[in-house]
């Protein structure tokens, strides 16, 4: 009785546009499109573009002008690399189906607690790019309200762990450190797989980008080593070298996790059930045992009181336990920086001067790698404090640095960091006493003075906590590679001049 | 000691790229623009354009081909509109001061409840575009899942209320009526506008078009009369004829309203906290002092039950309490459509048929109308129940028409609505009783058929619940512009037979 008949194919040629879009896909089709008009597509509409085999869910912005003609649909450039477009090729663009996992995430919105089978549901959709920045937002937003609750967050692991790839290694023991992060510089990490790995042991470590800071691990690692490896280079790295420092971006080990760690950047929002779901999920994938947890806690640290450590602590390990997951929390001096280095080469050069046992490495660092290193050697059984020793001793007689270079070499070969060409130093107004350090401050200098896209951008301090200066002693140099930008950080630093807060004498 | 030039102007030419965004901001930079390299800019950085005296917040999107010059900066339609562009002009893109509103949001994801100063800088922050769809979304999404805190509902209306324009008129009763929704068709509005008005009474209507339905009020009044009237000229036309039916989009009534929806339709959530505010701001805002608020109930309407509408009305009772503003509720089948036109041209088509007495003029459309009305002028004071009597008067003797013709005309002119080219008529397969009506199902053939877009497209029903049909007898006709949309109406339709449930005798 009804027509039968298969809707028309409703071919649009594809052009490349060039854009960026960096998350969320967005297609271009001109407001006189035959095929937006019978579609009754409108801007913005939700489609599903088709191309070859491959599809891709995308928002819809209409263009009024000559920048496409009627009979083309315009691709940013992630979704022309999606799906292996070339240009004038004939792809199709279609109403979407409903996306069933919204209806999932509208329950959590309205304060149900999500089952395995929903949450699997809607991460699967999320790591395969269905989710629009609009609705990313609401499903961060509809967990940041709620309390944690244990069961709803191992599920949600579980869901980002099985939306990804994952590495399991023949080692019974296999550590990794993870660190809730908040204070700048702070760059045991390398220095940690390097003492760790040195012993004998298995840590195949993988870090984050800079998401609010001046610099991640990554970041860091990276003026020293290729950081950008897939998961078969990052398993070769690690059977031959016990470890490795690798970018977690594009090793797929929680897709879903990458995708939302960028909504939650733009709001600032920090729900706990998604942060455990984050860390774990990544320790879980990369296949780790025993995970060492730092927890440095200060004023302007993301971890604000010992009772808020506590707290997240307890969470991880309970939702760990889960797993079969060792999780053995530490808390550590979130009140200053630690090294002297703030930004991605001023950093890397704090890590390279500990591991060559230079006169002017900053001791800070040093103390705060020997002491982690130690707990994680301790997780693998013997005597408590044992390892610190142990640690102190393979730092000490060179076989961290000899480690470390053998590292970098698998990872794709090492380079030294290089200098910024422009610098300023601020120093002291008056005599005083070095009263408190603003974390959150310095790393807006630091970023201001183009940190971490300008790899030798940043801050390098001279002081630490208690420390009295002279006046006219240097306080800290801000570190840029154009006149801008050492202008704008500069310009910040005046107007906050309690990023470092002197007291009189 | 540190250096105060100020940071040098960052000019950048501007081109308009024809690009039609339809909600956020966005700008496009090249990404080796030498503003963005020194300012450390990235591709989805938040940004503020500065043209003469005018400035916005965008989200920024990097170009890496020949679309824009590195000193150029690309602006959509919007934006060049608002910021009163011309192809060459200098502006300047800088960081923007972080919006401090944010920081409010943040607290009510958290849990909190939000004072009124807190809740007007938000709602001060949407109403101008500074937010992004991405934080929109959080403050949507946060409010949904909280439950209704009257005082904080209230402070949310007031800040609605003050961030847009505001009527008053010299009369001591201005009456109002606001429909919950959620069943197509039921294009009361106009019949009652013309009725009340008709009896002496000041009724300033202003309408929705379509949000998530085939047809809003102010798309079946288009096609009747202009509708896109600003404020002065809507209360030139009440002035003139006691009443209008305007769209609420053009008269700045409750401008955050206007952009939250938007975010709400994308994620197909209603926070009833919201949802009160938005109806109350514009009621308000309009000079309205009694509100008939009509809450159709039913299994597939927007309330389910006579339980969600006594909530609901509860609540809106309350807050309305709070600004001296009289709303009386009133429950209404919400079983099956109202009329039987479904979209623009069909929906006026019934709208006028009740005025002119047409002998095929739908009887329920009518009855409610008359029905409605009767309890609108009933809200005027006298003995209850002598409204229905002077409004079924006042249709019958040619009133209401004369004055419907008269609105017309002072909003800008009647015409008489279109019919659609293509039609297809669905029979019965067999004898039967018409048992059930699924509202939204209706609604999503009305809106394939390309419904509100295409005026003339749509549904029009030949028959009613607990009908019986004979077989071959029409139950629908589905009405389009396009082969295209009838193709995949009549497609969509095959695929859900129940949009219209048959039972056997």
């Amino acid at each position: 009785m009804l027509t039968d008949q298969p809707v028309a194919p409703h071919g649009l040629r594809v052009r490349r546009l060039g854009i960026e879009t960096g998350g969320e896909a967005i297609v271009f089709m001109h407001a006189d499109c035959p095929v937006a008009r019978s579609e009754g597509f409108a801007t913005r509409t939700r489609v599903e573009v088709h191309a070859g085999g491959r599809r891709a869910l995308a928002t819809l912005f209409f263009t009024t002008n000559g920048l496409l003609d009627p009979d083309e649909v315009g691709l940013p450039n992630a979704l022309w690399r999606q799906l292996h477009a070339g240009d004038g090729d004939v792809i199709e663009v279609r109403h979407p189906q409903p996306l069933a996992s919204m209806s999932d995430v509208r329950a959590k919105i309205y304060g149900h607690r999500l089952e395995q089978d929903r949450l699997a549901r809607i991460v699967a959709d999320i790591a395969t790019g269905r989710y629009s920045d609009v609705e990313l937002a609401a499903f961060v937003t509809a967990f940041a309200g709620q309390p944690l609750d244990v069961r709803e967050t191992a599920a949600l692991t579980r869901a980002m762990l099985e939306a990804g790839d994952r590495l399991d290694w023949p080692d019974e023991l296999v550590l990794d450190k993870h660190c809730v992060g908040g204070l700048p510089a702070n760059r045991t990490t390398p220095l940690i797989v390097a003492i760790v790995t040195a012993a004998g042991f298995t840590m195949p470590k993988t870090s984050s980008r800079a998401i609010t800071s001046p610099a991640g691990t990554a970041d860091a690692m990276e003026v020293m080593a290729p950081v950008n490896l897939d998961l078969a280079a990052m398993r070769r790295v690690v059977e031959r070298e016990g470890g490795c420092v690798v970018w977690g971006g594009n090793v797929r080990l929680s897709p879903a996790d990458d995708i939302l760690i960028g909504v939650e950047r733009a709001l600032d929002v920090d729900s706990e059930v998604q942060l455990v779901a984050s860390i774990l999920s990544k320790k879980l994938a990369a296949g780790a045992t025993h995970v060492l947890l730092d927890l440095p806690v200060g004023a302007t640290a993301k971890v604000r009181s010992p009772a808020e450590a506590a707290r997240l602590s307890a969470h991880l390990v309970a939702v760990a336990a889960e797993f079969h997951l060792s999780v053995t929390p530490v808390l550590t001096d979130g009140t200053q920086p630690v090294g002297s280095g703030i930004g991605p080469a001023l950093e890397a050069h704090d890590v390279l001067a500990v591991l060559r046992r230079a006169p002017d490495a900053p001791a800070d660092l040093r103390e705060r790698s020997i002491d982690l290193s130690g707990r994680i050697l301790d997780l693998a059984g013997g005597p408590p404090g044992r390892g610190r020793a142990q640690a102190s001793a393979i730092l000490d007689d060179g076989r961290a640095l000899d480690k470390f270079m053998a590292i970098c070499e698998a990872q794709g070969g090492f380079s030294e960091p290089s200098t910024a060409p422009l610098r300023y130093t601020i120093s002291a107004p008056r005599s005083a006493r070095v009263a408190a350090f603003d974390n959150r401050t310095l790393a807006r200098v630091a970023k201001l003075a183009g940190a971490p896209r300008s790899k030798s951008a940043g801050i390098s301090l001279h002081v630490k906590l208690g420390a009295t200066v002279a006046r006219g002693e240097p306080i800290f140099t801000v570190h840029a590679e154009s006149r801008g930008e050492l202008d704008y950080a500069l310009a910040f630093a005046a107007a906050n001049p309690d990023a470092i807060r002197l007291a009189s004498l």
